[in-house]
């Protein structure tokens, strides 16, 4: 039988009444003969009272104690779920990670799925049942619980996905789909109705909240097509897939932008090849994400790394360098708050050298200060004054006439 | 290393703050060389808190589900015990019940112990950790998580010292020990020193609320001594052992009542040996609790059997009833509610054939009618009107001499 995995966010499960809301999507797509598993989120703010309730007995929780608390959140919301769907006469089953075979790496809050063993899930599907997976938890290789971090629940629902071969997976979400910006924020932001892989990576690594890189990158890794839809709307949501033929020949197909960035300085006295290895080996051993990364090694001048990284890892990178200041031999530090990052995505950019030209000279006609670059394939970044950001995501939108509704 | 096991109960749990304290009693405990487990309760009233959020989404909560719910409850407190350990600057780690190897049988919502694999507790042991158990819960033979029902922290906490040959288990509770009656409604109620396993069952069975027969029913068992302590007070509790030598004369050693008892009356046109049997095989089948038994066969009259059992379990043993009707062959169904259970304790009552006469005089002379009586080598109990319990009871205290403090 054809399988389907469906997940829901916390903010699709903040209330009994969203629950039983949510439970008729799963019964829906039970209903037109797929297998189904729903993969869930913990309910609404419960999250941020478990580690309220913590801190209150410590300011240096555990991340093992942590996990064994966070993980109760997606529990109950998974069993919230399973009832959701019996009081509709559906035969239902709650696992928590460890029951649903999730095998993780022994690092705790931020752990990386390792592998699924789907046996359990496919029993419960021999029996006709609709099987819910406490999403963002699984165990490690001495039996403890881990959760997943960020994004934790879609990884799990696409991971589940890949190892039970599923149609695809469905992202329900309080938004419709993705679109050429953030909708709030960019006026004339439009619905896409499809999206690639690269592209969704893109847009999630660079700030849009829709969908997590770890999800992307393993849907993307396994070919599963993922659909981003809202519980609340029922509109056709956006597909994504490997490629977007029909609009292929688009240069720019989103607009992107994330706030609270802040820039890091180190710079050496002596500069040896080991340098800029060792300092960003150091920061992912402390997994601390660094994104956009500039080295300048200009004669006469002493040698800078500069990268960002985001406002909440701020204080532990602070401590990681410090604390390897000696190790990692460089002279000085310094960095920049109150910056934001503005990106274009699209495909069709690699073969159009001229893309990022034309947007620094649109930023540059706006008035608007460029503190940094990076670029890929089929994306350009800038880092931005945080104050111009809204400003400067308007203005790129309107400079690739990402307004025309040719998307949907 | 000699071994203690703590045991909190829910009201001693109900805050951060008093988590904070009750952590001191397990580091008193470490620091005096034992190797110790906690055993936790849900927090306060979260258990009542998620049931409520069950019964919005369905009057008919899967029991599976149900369990799956109500295991975060102490997983969540057994981890948030570790973290005001670890602030103390003690090793510890929380163990869910499938973690600590509580294996259950396969009855959801008031599963009983089969079996400990205490096997991970010794190694937390071996690298000198406080080991905390999610009280409560375990997993059956399927790998579904279980709840232990009424008592089930308490019975983890004397199953874990069993296994583990432990010194003792402490029960920190709201109350400070055992007393020779409830002293919020007898007025003259003494605590004890000590008390026999025995002594504890019947007091446990008849309502006393301080400690859970299946507990005490194990710690007799296993001959494993129990202290029953306060978490507030700081005084020496009661101690709960095999043989309590230096009171062994006394005759009554204490009064228990209970409210809110029913009495359920079922009549026969045709009465055969197997009606009593199956009556109360199928009322334990579907776990209702029944208490005192009367049977009367009377020549002339119909046969009948009372029983009573608690008012929260009236709808559903009604409903058994109703449902088992023609298989067990009764012919009308009467009960009576309004009634109340009291008794009177004592290892020395067996060979003192007068105490129940004494007990019976004294109600009638205090004008309260006695509805049934059950006895046991250790208790007589009567059932009363509700209204006269707490009379009866100060009578009874009375009458046996319980205020001296022979016992202290």
């Amino acid at each position: 039988m054809e399988r389907i995995v469906i997940k829901f966010g916390s903010a699709t499960l903040a209330s009994t009444e969203q629950i039983h809301e949510i439970a008729k999507k799963a019964i829906v797509e039970k209903d037109r003969g797929f297998d189904v598993v729903v993969v869930t989120a913990a309910m609404g703010s419960t999250a941020k009272e478990i580690v309220k309730m913590a801190r209150q007995l410590s300011d240096d929780v555990s991340k093992r104690e942590l996990d064994v608390l966070l993980s109760t959140g997606s529990q109950l919301s998974s069993a919230l779920v399973a009832i959701a769907l019996q009081e509709e006469g559906y035969d239902a089953v709650s696992l928590t990670g460890w029951q649903a075979g999730i095998q993780t790496e022994d690092m705790h809050v931020n752990a990386r799925i390792d592998d699924i063993d789907v046996s359990r899930i496919e029993e419960h599907f021999a029996q006709g049942q609709i099987v819910i997976v406490a999403g963002e938890q699984g165990i490690n290789y001495s039996r403890n619980i881990t959760t997943l971090g960020k994004g934790g629940a879609e990884t799990t629902a696409v991971a589940i996905a890949a190892a039970l071969k599923a149609e695809r997976v469905d992202i329900y979400t309080n938004v419709d789909g993705v679109y050429t910006a953030d909708p709030n924020q960019v006026t004339r932001a439009q619905k896409l109705k499809e999206i690639s892989y690269d592209e969704m990576l893109e847009l999630s690594n660079l700030g849009s909240k829709i969908l997590h890189p770890r999800a992307v990158e393993l849907a993307k890794k396994f070919q599963i097509p993922v659909i981003i839809r809202s519980s609340e709307i029922d509109t056709v949501g956006t597909l994504l897939k490997e490629e977007v033929e029909m609009e292929k020949n688009l240069i720019v197909r989103g607009v992107a932008f994330e706030s609270d960035v802040i820039r890091l300085t180190v710079g050496y006295d002596a500069y040896s090849d080991a340098s800029l290895a060792d300092i960003f080996t150091i920061l992912a051993e402390n997994r601390i994400n660094v994104d956009i990364i500039v080295q300048a090694i200009i004669d006469g001048l002493k040698p800078t790394v500069s990268f960002t990284i985001l406002k909440e890892e701020f204080a532990e990178a602070l401590r990681v360098l410090e604390d390897s200041k000696v190790s990692l031999g460089f002279s000085f530090a310094d960095f920049e708050i109150g910056l934001a990052k503005v990106s274009i995505i699209g495909s069709g950019m690699a073969s159009n050298p001229g893309v990022a030209a034309r947007m620094f000279d649109r930023l540059r006609r706006e008035g608007i200060p460029v503190k940094m670059v990076s670029t890929s394939e089929i994306k350009v970044s800038v880092v931005v004054p945080q104050d111009e950001m809204i400003r400067a995501a308007n203005a790129l939108h309107d400079e690739f006439n990402l307004e025309q509704a040719l998307y949907i």
